[in-house]
């Protein structure tokens, strides 16, 4: 009921009045009444005047299921919503989740994770109720060696969802971060379980970090928050529910060809690598050259003195980002 | 201690004395009879003769730790062994060791398996007490589009597995089965958790019907077992050992290159399709054609009036096999 009442007044943009509010959901004032008192009570700040009804003023950066279901207007992602105070992580839970048959779309949220987890085995830093800690689990009908341009799709999703809370104009650092002002601000991680010719269930874990006000030090040169670069809160149920509707609208795009051909454009347009001085770190022989974009398959192309080569996964640095110089 | 001292009884051609047990496990007469009465309780035939001492004349097709440890002869397959008598499947059971972090070279068997997995989401017949049932955990430090190749590597391993004890000539259907006299012996099954370009674990799963005289009738003309096909038992235990063996050895010679071409030749030495017409169902427009082997890379060569295509993964008939004509 409380999360139906909040999502009629977030609807509205002026007043609702109780009495509409009774009928649409045939119930009485006074559970009405009730659901209002306990919004209050959970931080939102609601007004009610006499003869127009009620109208929400803000909201609390609250995470839990009714709060993600009541700003939701996704078609598919999110319809099913498992919210934890606590995880592993998000990706690990929702790998269990999807082994247990969880259906393609799956929302995994968690207010904080107690080993995160970041590329190749590394940690990710997750701190109670400062960032967003989301996981999408997919099923695409897809070749395995077609799910890491997974990642760039939920790249851009992440772009454009800090785009539209925020003043901020966020940038891709291929493959998997988004940057702000030259500190990482997001990591995206895409795990695949997978048979030779057949994908079981992909994983997408976004980690953004959103009101953090300071890194530990081994970071802090290198990683910021949209606290930090704002100087104001963003809601990360909002921002939640931004990165799914992108990510929808992306995923579908490119679920029509099974590459980036419709999305390389505009992904290109955020990439801060774009025109830039890189240094890929190849395993057998590190080398430099100058990124002129990602293929259709996502590979990044790298120029070395007029000779093009791809880059299909790894390190990069990018000259001036991160303090690489 | 039954463990050890069946491994001892075994490692011996001929008798070995009571007195020598006890001094080599340092522990009293009684304690071996006891042992020797447990072991012949499980339906080992051990003689004893007076002034020689014991000698197993026979095993039975007993699957348990203790008798998977006592057979083992590998350097770092199934240094950990994990047996149950009933599992959902082994391929799901290893998922979960390894996500709790089990070692590279984890060998995981069942007696019997409730929802034994196939390819694509299919079923894989696994009644109590007739099949092999196992699967390794993997960590190699490979990218993961070389994992496929795996498969390739355990067929080759189930095939010399097979020939090492039974007098049988199979042959490898590609890319994942096992044929003998054209009908299936063995299915491999090779699932993957993995990022973008790192390998979390590998679980490479094999499923070989040993001691079925029957199979349901919609099987029965395409599926057949060691015992049908030799017209006695085969002991699994020693199977699974020979089976780990030479997966041992030839897992390495594809480390040394991440690819197949140190036993490429031996590969398509035992290709049924070699030289066959064959089928390729590709969702976009199935062909046929003549295969010619493998590639270093594991794909079928397939000549299509003179044009030689690679196929990487998929459904191929070939002809005269699974009645295709």
């Amino acid at each position: 009921m409380r999360a139906e009442i909040l999502a009629a007044l977030r609807e509205e943009s002026g007043y609702i009045s109780g009495q509409e509010l009774c009928e649409r959901f045939g119930v009485s004032r006074t559970a009405v009444w009730k659901s209002i008192n306990q919004l209050k009570k959970q931080g939102y700040e609601i007004e009610a005047v006499t003869n127009k009804g009620y109208r929400i003023v803000s909201a609390p950066d609250l995470l839990n299921e009714n709060e993600l279901m009541s700003v939701q207007k996704t078609e598919w992602i999110g319809k099913k919503i498992y919210y934890y105070d606590v995880l592993d992580s998000t990706n690990i839970q929702a790998g269990r989740l999807a082994q247990e048959g969880a259906d393609h779309g799956t929302l995994v949220v968690a207010g904080r994770q107690e080993a995160g987890k970041g590329r190749r085995g590394r940690g990710w830093e997750s701190p109670a109720d400062t960032g967003v800690f989301m996981t999408l689990i997919l099923r695409p009908e897809i070749e395995p060696g077609n799910a890491s341009m997974l990642t760039l799709v939920a790249a851009l999703a992440v772009v454009k969802g800090i785009a539209a809370l925020t003043q901020l104009k966020p940038l891709i650092k291929w493959p998997n971060d988004i940057v702000v002002n030259k500190k990482k601000v997001c990591g995206i991680l895409t795990e695949m379980d997978a048979q030779i010719d057949y994908v079981n269930h992909i994983v997408v874990g976004i980690g953004i970090n959103v009101q953090n006000r300071e890194f530990p030090d081994e970071i802090d040169k290198i990683a910021t928050s949209l606290y930090l670069e704002c100087g104001r809160k963003t809601n990360r149920a909002a921002l939640i529910e931004a990165v799914c509707e992108e990510f929808e609208r992306y995923y579908e795009k490119y679920m029509e060809t099974q590459d980036l051909s419709r999305i390389v454009e505009e992904y290109n347009h955020f990439l801060i690598n774009f025109n830039q001085k890189v240094r890929i770190l190849d395993p057998r022989e590190p080398y430099e050259g100058i990124a002129l974009g990602v293929t259709n398959r996502g590979e990044l192309i790298v120029d070395t003195d007029g000779k093009r080569r791809l880059v299909s996964s790894g390190e990069v640095s990018v000259r001036g980002v991160y303090g690489y110089v």
